[in-house]
């Protein structure tokens, strides 16, 4: 028996949690960047910053996700990620560094990396597509790799975020129009509106 | 210190582990699907079926992407997927009955679920999009949400997986033209052709 096949991870409430997405081309990213955006908000980000095309209907679907399903969880557009990056790896906004975590097949393995990510601090997580400016490497406090093999940034975040948060407070969906009743053989969802 | 966010799973050699992807639709879903078959390859499934459309660029990718960086990954298109899961819940090849897991945001919380899931059986994984028929909630022997928020079935996928299967064997991906060496600063790729 192994206890778990996730590292070991502190659980310490974390700083502020940012998804910094790359990249983004509207019609050929569409449907992976929702998919991020709303795995970001499912696994206990605060955020999902948006760089590449400016495309709002991203933004919508985001926010109209929240705005059924609860919580808090803000999401804008970045004309300049990488001056971006820059400002946040030497102010979080309070005058300290902010952490930076790009999320790559090229780096280092996930299990060794988790372990001294500094976890009290705001947390920046960059996840490209194709074609990451190298200096994002540079930039980055730490280059993990969930696995070697291609596969896919959806799931790449999910496992990072899920390992790293783990279980969500029961309040954090607080508020909404619906909620989803776990169920072992069907569809379940509440109402809030009806209450 | 709680030493991992996922739940306590049994670390048994698992059966051939199948994920079936239901409904999909050749341009809507071109990229969710390609990522969810090599979430499914990364990840330690050993074979994708992909029902609705007949995709062969999608097929294409997964091989490809298994001809460059090794191990065995089967995939092919299946054109009657509730009669494939009605036969596999009776006769999983070997006249006993294969165990059907459906990921599913209105399932019993994977926590609660993953402990129970028989593992040295033949597994299929079924991951729908929008619409699944209700048939499919009844022929799985476990309705599973990898939480009650709507995100994606990548990520869903990934971190089944991940905590089902765990670590891969180091060989799992043997053979094959390329293989990522990780790194902490950027980018390594050995060429094994060149061996």
């Amino acid at each position: 028996m192994k206890a778990c096949h996730l590292p070991e991870v502190m659980s310490d409430l974390p700083g502020r949690i940012s998804v910094l997405r790359l990249g983004h081309r509207r019609e050929r990213d569409k449907r992976i960047t929702s998919h991020l955006g709303l795995t970001a908000r499912a696994f206990g980000a605060n955020e999902i910053i948006l760089a590449g095309d400016n495309d709002e209907s991203a933004l919508e679907t985001w926010r109209s996700v929240t705005q059924r399903f609860g919580g808090e969880f803000d999401c804008r557009h970045e004309s300049r990620p990488l001056s971006f990056l820059r400002g946040f790896s030497k102010d979080a906004g309070d005058g300290k560094p902010g952490i930076i975590v790009h999320l790559t097949m090229y780096g280092e393995p996930w299990g060794d990396a988790v372990g001294k990510i500094i976890r009290d601090r705001p947390i920046v997580i960059v996840v490209g597509g194709t074609k990451v400016p190298g200096e994002v490497f540079n930039l980055a406090d730490h280059n993990v790799s969930i696995g070697n093999q291609p596969h896919s940034e959806v799931s790449a975040l999910g496992i990072f975020l899920q390992s790293m948060i783990g279980e969500i407070a029961s309040d954090h969906f607080s508020g909404g129009e619906i909620r989803i009743l776990p169920s072992e053989f069907g569809k379940r969802v509440l109402n809030l509106e009806d209450e």
